[in-house]
């Protein structure tokens, strides 16, 4: 490990050990330097990775200071979820999906405050380039029709995914790809191919909704496995639920999961693949967020552990280049004609300039750029969302602490009703996402998702101020 | 009836009833005004029409002369179908598709000759304009997002639509429309909001392609009603069915069906509305070819009918205007919300780009006239495919007289594999659709689709001249 990494860590260390407090002002660059006799440049590398990852920050003329670090809470839900829920390995029918684009549509209402939102900030994207190529693609494509991006997509766009892929470690051929438009379809797709109406998918709770609004679709029914917030979907829970009943497939976002954040540690990943394995099991895999990572690597997917072509990796452009283009793509593995073949009967093709303006994008370069600013504004909106939800909101909340990604899991007091909540920050002009859409059951009545991709602002404050308010009124 | 009609209406019956003869030349401007006392401004009028109807045609410095009048031929497999299939009133299970798509890739081969093409030719279309929308659009919404066109839709999209449905007689409000990814996406949900897998959907025989995919996609089964290739489903049938078996849906083409080119005639439209009504049984109507009509007015659609709201409207942009946009609607009466619902579940959004450049088109106008030329386009060139197929291929060929669109529906010799056909023309470089997946079941076997939207050329007819040969020789 490099010498500046390892000061970094154990200046961290001493940070988490409450050795440094949040606001206290730590040693200059020069200081650093002559205490721990290291050079300059190493001190500087190591504040700046620090201040990538959140944990201190720079105030012009004054130096760094600790951030405000909220305490990384568990998830009772999550963690103490199969003594809370006795039933839990029954699986459930599932509807949702109404609530959710009645909570969407409150987010398209002008002038409200975003925390709601699943999307990241458009003002992120590459947006003007992406709008200069397909400005230029649409005037010079005059004659294409829907025969140049028959399934599987368009060729070229194929093949800049599978070298992204390589690129983070893992060998993709483009002919394993099908395009969709945006990870919705993919996911439903790739469980219609390897599942039918009635059966049992196990997912992870809390979960993303895109998750079981496929189940809902199909007519399934979801089973929901008891999820770590910090290690992701319990295996060993798993494992005993398919001793006792047949599950059709899995569900999973192992990174950066929506709601949680966690990233799951390699070995879990490895450990839920070979059990796949050995119930010849397919995994469907979610994996939107991968690019937004807050560490120094690229994260593992499960495909990276996959032998037997049991993984149906699903991602999109949609959270980390533009999400007006609804562009996904499927790798369902063993199951990619059935993939394809679904693909051509429920849509016929994906439009096809907004595939080549990718396309051009990814060919032109610039994406790896664009992406490490991004993860490093998510890493501190992540902070400030942190220390101002613990600040704000009355005692007895508690947040995660997200890897990756842009949203916030927050849990109030066990007598506030999140809908209530989410009615009366609405009546203010501010949107949020309210616990109960990311299960099949209502398991989160007192939950709340936040979104802390949008650029910190006084109007951002000011409405995670009054929602303090709101939830003390509700827990009193 | 304005007079220069009454006088094209009077020489179309001449010329059927034989009294003028395929390539016979007719009476000179000036003669017939003479002969029919008649202003000349009245007989060009006329002939101009006759002209525009592909009954009569001007050659440079010789006058006007009868077209190539292929007889207007019933198809026996319809016409007969019910005494030829004596099980025709047991549904079916599914499974055209890969058929399809290895149809639809042959003709993505550059070079190809495009008789298969189900889609119209793209030289057609106003792409530049559109085009030109589409650049401006995307310049200038560089911090558009998917919230922008959260179904049902982009919002001027929606009003062009129900201000062009308006126009052509059928009063709908915006709110009624729900767009979707493409009328196959439209036919999709639709299906999907009224049936359940296991279900029966009575459709035509033969019929699209595209309604037999929703059907295999959903795991229903399809009964083939017996369709008449002048006046469409043969609705006593379809009631005689009703009495002994539960129907969850009809799936139907009422205008210019693909691939047999009939528009059913307003009475038996009403008619199977009122079947509907009287067994609760929703209808989902394809309407994408109803702008593509040969006469003088456009043609009702089920919709017209239905005060039960049980007629689910399906219809796209992609035969009229572009096919590369992939912009499609459904208006589904009484099941819109459902349908809305769905479409959120399937693909969340459609792009919100594609959307506006089409709003814009349709705002700025020209849409009609745009219209106009590929009618009187597509007319003229039925003619002409009509005549060279009879010309060409061995006797016992009989073709469609297809009053709208832009397909022709062959039906060879009937010892002649359409399969073979399909195989050996397309190493010759040329593309057709083979009869068989019109059908759930193998009827068509000695049947094929021609495309014939393509401007005439050398090209097509020595396509044609080959295909002919080939038919006489799987003939002897």
């Amino acid at each position: 490990m490099p010498l500046y990494k390892q000061f970094a860590d154990q200046l961290a260390a001493s940070i988490r050990a409450g050795v440094l407090r949040p606001g206290e002002r730590i040693a200059s660059v020069r200081i650093a330097s002559q205490q721990h006799k290291v050079s300059v440049t190493t001190v500087v590398r190591a504040y700046e990775l620090l201040e990538s990852q959140g944990i201190i920050e720079s105030q012009p003329q004054s130096g760094y200071f600790v951030r405000a670090q909220a305490e990384t809470v568990a998830m009772p839900a999550a963690k103490t979820s199969r003594e809370d829920h006795p039933a839990w390995q029954e699986s459930t029918e599932v509807d949702v999906s109404r609530l959710v684009l009645a909570t969407l549509r409150t987010i398209q209402q002008d002038g409200t405050v975003p925390l709601g939102s699943p999307y990241p900030n458009p003002a992120l994207f590459p947006s003007h380039r992406l709008a200069q190529y397909a400005g230029k693609i649409a005037r010079h494509a005059s004659q294409s029709s829907v025969f140049d991006d028959l399934p599987p997509g368009h060729p070229e766009l194929l093949r800049q995914i599978a070298r992204r892929y390589l690129e983070n470690g893992l060998k993709v051929a483009p002919e394993e790809i099908v395009i969709t438009v945006g990870a919705t379809e993919a996911i439903n797709l790739c469980l219609q191919a390897v599942a039918k109406p009635g059966d049992t998918i196990a997912v992870e709770t809390p979960t993303f909704y895109a998750m079981l609004h496929a189940i809902e679709r199909l007519g399934m029914r979801a089973l929901e496995i008891p999820t770590d917030p910090e290690r992701g979907m319990d295996v060993g829970a798993l494992e005993e639920c398919l001793k006792t009943q047949a599950v059709a497939a899995c569900m999973v976002m192992p990174n950066f999961q929506n709601p949680l954040g966690f990233q799951m540690p390699d070995s879990e990943k490895e450990r839920l693949v070979r059990l796949a394995e050995q119930h010849q099991m397919p995994l469907i895999e979610n994996a939107v967020y991968s690019e937004l990572y807050y560490g120094n690597a690229h994260p593992s997917s499960l495909k990276n552990y996959d032998r037997d072509g049991l993984v149906l990796h699903c991602s999109s452009f949609s959270k980390s280049l533009t999400s007006a283009y609804r562009i996904g793509w499927a790798m369902p593995g063993r199951y990619r004609d059935q993939v394809e073949k679904l693909k051509f009967l429920n849509t016929l093709a994906t439009p096809t300039a907004p595939q080549r303006a990718i396309a051009e994008y990814l060919t032109q370069g610039g994406y790896e750029r664009h992406l490490r600013r991004v993860r490093r504004a998510f890493a501190q909106q992540r902070e400030l969302m942190r220390h101002f939800v613990l600040r704000f909101f009355p005692e007895g909340t508690r947040v995660s602490a997200p890897e990756g990604g842009y949203v916030l899991w927050v849990e109030l007091p066990p007598q506030v009703d999140a809908m209530e909540l989410y009615r009366r920050s609405l009546a203010l002009g501010i949107t949020v996402a309210p616990g109960r859409i990311f299960a099949a059951t209502n398991r989160y009545s007192h939950f709340i998702r936040l979104n802390y991709s949008y650029d910190w602002s006084r109007e951002i404050e000011q409405a995670l101020k009054l929602m303090g308010k709101l939830v003390q009124e509700l827990a009193d």
